[in-house]
């Protein structure tokens, strides 16, 4: 019964989620679902990416949270459009909540928006929001063997940012074995090792992504998997 | 109808969960309810504060993972018994799987099971497991602003064991802040500070739990708001 319930919320959320996705590639917009732990450094990242992104794309961000409009604050600060949406317990956003949110961004006027999910490795993987990709974000403290606990997520996506790598010295993080646990799964993400204190790594997963978004452009129904071939 | 079906979910959760409560009163043993993100430490906890509790109570420990048995691994190296919950994709463990874990345990004979939950800050807090207390787990690299961003599990949590210490120079986290959005929260919760590298405040943390268990013990429906004024 559980599972039934569940599913009818899956493939409602599915069929808004298709919408969505028509709705960007007829508007030629690039939307990025960035999922990571609490604290993984989500909003860090923006932070540091946007200077690099906006040079070359008009960027939008939706920020989601359950609670308080800290983020979008940030965002804001530094000139991007940013519309925070607040989930009220909700685990994760859904494809009706960025419906709403991407109304509200001047979107005839964007190349790209970054959604920043609720903090949470597990729901948010469920949950298609319409995205042309999902970035997961993992910072080392978090430890390597994350991949294989929190398997969907790393599987599905495009690329993998390592945050706060300035503090590998102090962890027992180990790269080579956080990528071999990234293999096990099939993944083909593309992996960025960033800190946000050394101010290292930022240009070349921002670099990614507008070559991503170049390879998707004027091609309509261009898929992530041919993107990658071309890079 | 979405709310109303997740209604139906936490319902049929509920009534399992009173009576899991009513089983572990009944059987005089305390469970503890133990959230936290993925990555926070919370298997490092329980690796740190189980030879502390061990002199005293007679503890067993129920693992949540979405997937491997790597924490139930590691658990079983010091000696407790342990039994591993793989949810095959749930966001949280449930009254029903915590049911039927115990089921695999020496009941009887025990006085203190202790459940890790699933790496999640938001879902978990949502689903009432029949446990005596919450206990909340933040690491300090995921910053101090984590208690107002996911307020539910923090509100709720009879203590707050934040962890990773030894890293805090390392951070921008500030202790006082953080107790002052608890504060904010309303929380009552006892915090303690601890590190794993510095073999810092485990035993603290457990003499609370032992104390805890003790202002339980052979008074059936004792709450914990009355044993917390006891302390």
């Amino acid at each position: 019964m559980k599972v039934v319930l569940a599913r009818d919320l899956l493939k409602v959320n599915a069929d808004l989620a298709a919408e969505n996705r028509r709705a960007f590639e007829r508007q030629g917009i690039t939307v990025i679902n960035l999922i990571g732990s609490p604290g993984a450094g989500k909003t860090t990242l923006l932070e540091k990416s946007l200077p690099f992104l906006t040079r070359e794309a008009a960027v939008a961000v939706v920020e989601g949270d359950i609670a308080t409009t800290r983020d979008a604050e940030r965002i804001e600060r530094l000139g991007v459009p940013v519309v925070q949406i607040n989930t009220g317990g909700s685990c994760h956003l859904d494809a009706q909540m960025v419906a709403s949110a991407v109304a509200e961004l001047p979107m005839t006027k964007l190349d790209l928006v970054l959604v920043e999910n609720v903090g949470n490795l597990v729901c948010p993987a469920a949950f298609d929001l319409g995205e042309q990709a999902k970035v997961a974000v993992l910072s080392v403290t978090e430890g390597n063997d994350k991949p294989a606990k929190y398997p969907r997520v790393f599987r599905e996506a495009a690329a993998v940012i390592i945050t706060k790598a300035d503090l590998i010295p102090h962890t027992d993080f180990d790269l080579a074995f956080c990528r071999s646990e990234l293999a096990a799964l099939g993944s083909q993400a593309q992996v960025f090792v960033t800190s946000a204190a050394k101010e290292q790594g930022f240009a070349e997963g921002a670099a990614w992504l507008l070559k991503v978004r170049r390879g998707w452009r004027g091609v309509p129904g261009h898929s992530l998997s041919s993107c990658r071939s071309q890079l």
